[in-house]
This record gives C-alpha cells, structure tokens and sequence, in this order.
C-alpha cells in the first residue's frame, strides 16, 4: 500500500485541517469536495477520481456519509459512491457501518471505535463547554455552582477545567472510585440518586446519555439554571418539558467541529498515523 | 441621609443586577428608564420623580450620561435632568465629570475612580476575554500560543486564567518586579521591546491603553495571528491595518458589562455599599 | 450483626485517626494495642478481649499481620491470636491472606482488593511524593522538568499536582488513550521506550512495578537526577547501581501513612462504612 | 570595571549556586571561604586577596556580614575585612549597611532593597512554606482549612499554591482591592479584624511583620490549629504563649536558601545580572 499519499473526500473544516497536518508531514494530499474553497494554505483541489487513481488511503467525513453522499459542506455538489469506489482502500472515517455495507470491498476503519480518539476529542469537547457556559450564563463561571452529571471522558476533563476556572463543580457519580478521583481533583462527588433537584445549581452539564433530567426532575427545580447536554441525541434532558417550564437549555452536540476545528482535524491526522504506525509500519520521518 | 432607599435610572442589565443585590439586601429600591421590562424577579418600576422623592442615593450608568440625558437600554425614551435634578443626592455612576458639570448640588460618587471596584472587574473581563478567544479562534486554548501584554489587573487574571486553561503563555511587561511576578504564575515573561515579531503566537491579548501593535508590527508579523483588544479605546492595536494585513482582530470593550452582567452587577453594589460603609457607617444586618 | 460497636486492634496512627473518625459518628469504638497513649482524643483503651466480646466488626492494621501477631506500633508488646481468635467476626484489614490462613473461621475483607480504596490511597500518596521532593530537591518544584513514569492512579493524580505546582511534566506511558488525558492534563506524553536517557530530568517519580530504571538506563543518564520510587516493593529502580553512580535515590514507600495518617485513617473508615452500606444495609444517621 | 570577573566571599549554598550561574555565562569565578569543598561542578578555590586582585565584583552573603567577618558556612574559618578591604569594589550584598559602615569606601549595593528581588523570592518562600506545612500537618493539604495571614509577596503567592493544591484558602487583609484579587483567585478574603477566633482553620500562615497572632488570640483558639510564622524576626506569633497552650508553632525563616538553594542562587544571580545590565550597560553574549 503507498502510505505517502492519502485524499481527503468532503467533510468540513476538520478535513481540511487533517489534510494539512498530513501536507505538513510531506504526504502527497488530495481534496474532493471543497469547490467553494480557492485555496486553503497550500492544498490543491481535485476531482475524486483523481484523488482516487493516486491515494490509496482515503478519509472520509467523521460525521459519516448519508446512503451513497458523501456530504460536503464545501461544495454545492455531494460526491456520489457505489460499490466500487473504495475498492482495496484503507477508508477511515466516523460512523462506517453505512459504507461497509454501501461498499463491501472497502476496509474501513471507523475511527470512533477508537477509545484514544475519543479521549482525545474530550478536550474539545468540554472547552467547547465552557465556551457554550461563558455565552448563556450572565455571571461569570468564576463562583458558579455548577453540577456536572457523569466521570467518563468529557465530566472528567469538563469538571477539571471548571475548577481550574474556580467554579463551585459538584460531579454527579454512581461509582465509588470515580468518587474518589473527584475528591482528588478538588471538586465533590454526589450521588445522582440523592440530587432531588437542580435548585442550587447555577450550571448543569449532562454528559451521560440516558434520560437524567426527566419531566419529575424539572418540575421539582428552578428554571434559573442553566442547561447543557453534552450526550449525543437523543440526550439526557427532556427539552419539550425544560422549554415549557422556561429553562434554558441547549443541546450542545459535536463541539470539537463547532468550537475546535483545527484541533478536531489534528486529532483525525494523530488517529490515523497512529493506525497507520500500529497496523501499517508507517513511521513519521525524523 | 436615608441609606434604606435606593434608585436606579437607566442603564442596562448591569443596573437590573445590582438593583437586585439591593433588593435582596432589604433596601426599598426604586428603578425608572427600564419600561419595555415587565418585571425583573420583584423589582418594581417607577417614573424618576417618584424614585428621586423617595430614594437618597441615586444609581446611574457605570457607562455615564450623555449631556443631560441619561441612556436607558430597557426603554425607548431616555430620562433627561436638569441642574436640579439630583440636588444633594448621593450619586453613583462611572465617568461622572459631565454630571459634576450638569447638576454641581449633586454629590458625585465616580465608581471607576475606585481601584477596588477596577480590580474586581478585571475578572470578568479576563473570563470575557477567554470567551472572545474560544469563539474567534479555530483550536484549543490548551496548547495555544499566547502573547499578553501588560501585567496590570487583566493582565494578571487572564494570563493566570490562561495558564489554567492550559495554553502557553509569554506576558510582555518591562517591570523585573512583575516579570518575577509572572514566572511565579509558571508564565514566561518576556521584554515587549524584544518582541520584534508576532509570529509564532497563536493569539495575542492587548492590555496597554497604547499603540503597542503598530503598522510596523503587524507587518512583520502573520496574519494568521489573532488579536484581542482589551484596552479602552482607542485601544493599541492598529486596527485599520490589521483589516487590510488580513488579520482578525477583535476590539473587545465592555466585556463584564456583554458577558457577565450579573457579576458586573454585583460589583457595582459590593462597591456602593462599601462606600456606604467606609463613609456613611453603613451596616449590612447581620 | 452488631454494626454499632468496632475494635481496633494494633497498628499506627491510621488506626487512631480511623477509630476517631467512627466514634464522631456514634459508634462504640474499642482500642487494643495502644498502650503507650494516654488518651487520644475520647477514644478509650482496653484490653483485646474486652474488645472481642464488645464488638461484631474488627479493623486490624492495613500493613497486615505477620504469622499469629498483630502489630503495634503504639505498644510494647503486640497481640497475639490464634484460630478462634475472630470467629465470626468481619475483619477488615490490608494483605488479609495471612489471617485467612490463621483464622479460617473469620469473615476477612480486604481493604487493599478494593479500587476506591486504592484509588483514595493515591492523593496522599502524591501529596507525600511530592513532599519527598521538595525535601530532597535543591531548587524550586515551579520550572523542574520531572517526568513521570506510569499514568495510573497515582501516576495520574501526581503528574497534574506536579503541573498544578509549575513544574515542566513529562509522563511516560505505552497507551495512546492514556497519552490523550495526558495532553487535557497539560502535561506532555512520551513513550517510555523512547526515553533512552534521564538527563535533562531534575526529578523522576516510578509509579511502575517492574524494573524501569534499571542499570543500562542509570548508565546512560546523570547523577543530578533525583529518582523517587513509589512503586510497591522491590520497585522500578536498580537501587545498588544508582547508589553506585552517586544518585540520590529514595524508595518511598507507604507514603499516605507516614505524611498524612490523619487522611489515611479517614479513607479506612470511609471504605469500611461503604462496604458496611454495601453489603450490611448500613446507614449513616441523618 | 572589570565586569568579567567576580569573586565570592562566604556564604552557604546560595552562594555556590550564584557563582555556578556566572561560570556557566562565561565569568571568570573566583571562591572564598568554602574550604570544607573539595569541588563544586568547576568552581575553583582561592584564598580572599587572590579573589579580591582579580575581581572588581565583589558578592557577599545575603544574610550580611558581621561586624567586620564575613560567615562562612563551608569553612572552619571566618574571612575578616578591613575598611580597605573592598576599596572601589562593587560588592552586592544583603544588608549592607553594616559593611558601609565597616568600609565606606566600597559601592555597596544591597539586594534586599531591591523589590524584583523580594518577589522572586517570594515564590521559594512559598513553597518552602508548603513544604513545611506538609512536614507537620497529619491531613492532606488538599481539602484542609488554610488561613493566610496578609496578601503581599508571599501571602499572594503561597494563597494562590494552596488552591492548586485544592486547599481551602481564606485570605486575611483589610484593602478592598486585594480582596478582589483573592476572590479572582478563588480564595474568599477576611477581614482579620472580624476573624476573631482561629478554629475551624487547620493551617495558619502568617506573613505579616506585626504581633498579629497574639496571646488573646491564642486563648480564643483550638491548639490543633497548625501555626507557621513566614515573617522576618520576632514574627508574627507569641510563640511563648503558643507553646504553652500547646500550639505546634513553627517559625519558618531565610526559607528559599533552606529549602531551595538552586532556586535562591540562581535568583541572586539574576538580580546581580539585573543590575549590572541597568547600571553598567552589561550584556549577555548572544
């Protein structure tokens, strides 16, 4: 397989920015999709055929594809696949399961399975957070009271930068190891079984996907605190019953592509070399 | 002097908060110029005679008055004085010289003269500033590349603000004292007379009230650079040739005031009633 | 089950402070092995029968028994048991094997099985490391280059006290996913199969239990380095060549016990009542 | 003035690790009074009149000298001076006025006065003041009650280290403006006139120069309260009566040149460097 050179086919600002660290590590990169771009710092657009004849490595939006598009926030047009497209690619991408079944003859490999991307993603994601709180609480994050529901990836980084900021973070576990971790990180573990209401609570952050902040919740609080769902939709927050109640709350979905671009391609460039290092020998040269 | 009544005219949310604080504190609080809100948690609106024969203590803008006229954000009329208007009322607000001037019997009481009420203020603008920063800049703070110069009260929070959050930091300053200051804050502080080029930083907060990044800077440095104004206009960034560079650059006023109204606020209250204390004996009830 | 009275018998300080801590929330607490104490703090001393015949739940020491000996470090003579010793009591302890094997007819728990035992034990651990250095260290803890080798709880919790303090952290760890909480942490990842040398390091802390540090590494590197090792014996360092090289080297171990008993003894008696919550439908008095 | 070449008289290790910073930019270096040395990593030895031909810079001890003998902590001999001794010499020094006295003829330029030389030592102080905190206190810093005394130089400084050590910080001072400093560091500020007893504080920093602590305030306190006295002699602490109502009370003096020495030399040198650059045009070589 030639490692030297991979196309890049649709996508958002994360694909460009992925194809330019690879521009950068003297990869030969190819862009599809991008029609409404000039130039974006040295890459070169073409036709995916193209593309295709040179790469052997082809990435693919995280977002994933719809059926056989491929979406393109950059184009007016969609690429458009079949069966054959990917024939003997190494495809890496989010959500693949479409495209393995669009293209059997693709090897795809679904970067969203992959524990460290996802933590590494976190980052993003909990200052894309913080970026949300800053823009819909009126004080300032400083001496807030803030309840982060869930310790996995996200509550765990989200919680240590609201300290670092000196909110006030309550972080809502059922486990007790994680409460201890929480207790190291300076912040107070409770157990959400024992939170009967929000009252008291300036900012709310769920990252757990599961119905947490359900209609008993939200009638037993105080439509002052702020709402935030991290977890991916449905979510964890009943919005139909928080709107009519008078709360505000967001749904604050794929963050990193919203708030951190840059950082969302680096950490699709990092994934991949990273795959390519472990299962492909591919060495960055010195 | 009465110091259980207070009113507020005109202004903006900040003026709401604080009215609020006082409020809360027990105080009969009076508010004209606010008529397009219904009502804000128990405040109650009046006309400007009713609350200047009951209120001792007058609150306006921190922003000032225009002339003879004081702004109003939450009314479509503005409320206009006289040289009598305040006569022997104890007056607070921001820029009061144009009042002294207007009304000499009123006793003016300027807020921004206060280096308590500065202090307290740099630390919404800090977390303003941060806000500014995650929205207008495609990565993460974690990681960033960050330029602040001066080491007065913003440059102080938001340099360690940003150090929390992660980012690398230099502070340019040309005090030894603050720069061991800075070190001990786990920052770099370098010389601005040094810094002969902005490239290499990811973004660059301004602090001086003085034409720090001039033409020549800026066209020494890259425009992939982004700027932040915090210093009151006219700031110290060229900001006509920064737009023709390129540049992004952001003059960012007010922030406490957009971004955190409700601690802008409480500020201007912390800081009355320790005026109220230091010069009236003004006692919070235990 | 009797789950209001509780023996202690033998053992440090933590057991003092554990006891303590039980007797602030109403238990009947029993003290064996202590005789060079005086009082401490209301808890009273009396002999181990007494204890037994008085109390259903025993805590022997966390450091384990040795043979059919209890020790003590607050005593001149140590206890001594046989196999009816505990019969039918629930014995909490550390390395409980030893007394399954002495005692079969005693229901033992062992503390050091449990994760949010351990994972509480590692805050006052690093607390401790850090302690270590700073007593050993000549310069500053703000701007040393440390590197910490393992990223699990204590590796974890200790690589962000030591950037909390300023210092330049590197951490080393083989997992991709670990190498990405290592970045939200600010701290720099490496791959303890790169790192061929130790120079350029002021501090390393081992938190690894296998020879890491060993001779051909202590070879290539420089006597300056202060190696602390908080691995569980015998540790990750070639203690015999580094002295031999001139290093200063400390195995520092059972650090929560000697720098902060008073923590320690709160986290035994915390994860006592939990296990009591868990599995004796124990519950704190409102 | 030969600005070459400097000699060091007396002193302990800070004065070691001054002279190595100058070695290493290249100054010729010339040691008096370390006889008990054999080497210190290139620093050579010499008798006070070879060191005094060579060298027109002169360093003494920070601590001063006494009377006309220069303390000499690595030797079993003290160096003696006459009124001659320094004629012309530019001799840095702490408190100097005793060698102006001595030797009116040499240019004496005292440190201490200097205020980025008491800053930067503010920061080994305070985690000198950490260290000693965590000798004697049987908890974790991290969830302990800390009460800082003063909000100069070092209250600042170590107020702002106990919060990443996630302590909990009340900071007393009676200026409004450094109150809003203690909140924005998220540490709640006291007024000490209104903190009238120290219970329900584990910790107790002191760090200002005046009888802060006294017998009154001892008799309103509880005796587990940890005192550490930070201020220059006699302190802030009756540390008579504080004995006898069984306080562990500790004066903890010249902490950066016990606890860090590197980091205290290093910042002599700097500050001598400062000095020579501001007053001597002296220039590091690229």
């Amino acid at each position: 397989m030639n490692t030297n050179s991979i196309a890049f086919l649709g996508g958002d600002k994360r694909s460009l920015f992925a194809a330019d660290c690879f521009l950068r590590l003297g990869f030969e990169v190819y862009l599809s999709g991008f029609e409404m771009l000039e130039s974006f710092g040295g890459l070169v657009l073409t036709d995916m055929q193209t593309a295709l004849c040179a790469a052997d490595i082809v990435v693919l939006p995280v977002t994933g594809i719809r059926g056989s598009t491929i979406p393109c926030y950059f184009s007016d047009k969609e690429l458009n696949i079949d069966e054959d497209t990917f024939k003997n690619k190494l495809v890496f991408m989010g959500r693949g399961d479409t495209l393995r079944a669009t293209c059997p003859t693709a090897r795809v490999y679904d970067l969203l399975g992959r524990e460290d991307f996802a933590v590494a993603n976190a980052q993003p994601t909990a200052e894309g957070a913080v970026q949300v709180a800053m823009e819909n609480f009126e004080d300032t994050i400083l001496g807030s009271r803030c309840l982060v529901i869930g310790y996995g990836r996200i509550g765990r980084i989200l919680s240590q930068m609201l300290f670092a900021l000196k909110a006030d973070v309550d972080v809502a576990t059922r486990s007790a190891e994680k409460a201890a971790y929480i207790c190291a990180d300076g912040n107070t573990p409770v157990n959400i079984a024992e939170v009967v209401t929000l009252c008291g609570y300036d900012i709310v952050f769920n990252t757990v996907p599961a119905m947490v902040i359900d209609k008993k919740f939200l009638r037993r609080s105080d439509s002052d605190t702020l709402l935030i769902d991290l977890a991916s939709a449905p979510g964890g927050i009943d919005f139909d019953e928080a709107k009519s109640l008078g709360f505000t709350a967001i749904q604050a979905l794929s963050l990193p592509g919203k708030c951190s671009p840059a950082a969302a391609g680096r950490i699709i460039s990092d994934t991949i070399l990273t795959v390519l290092g472990e299962e492909y020998s591919w060495k960055k040269q010195a």
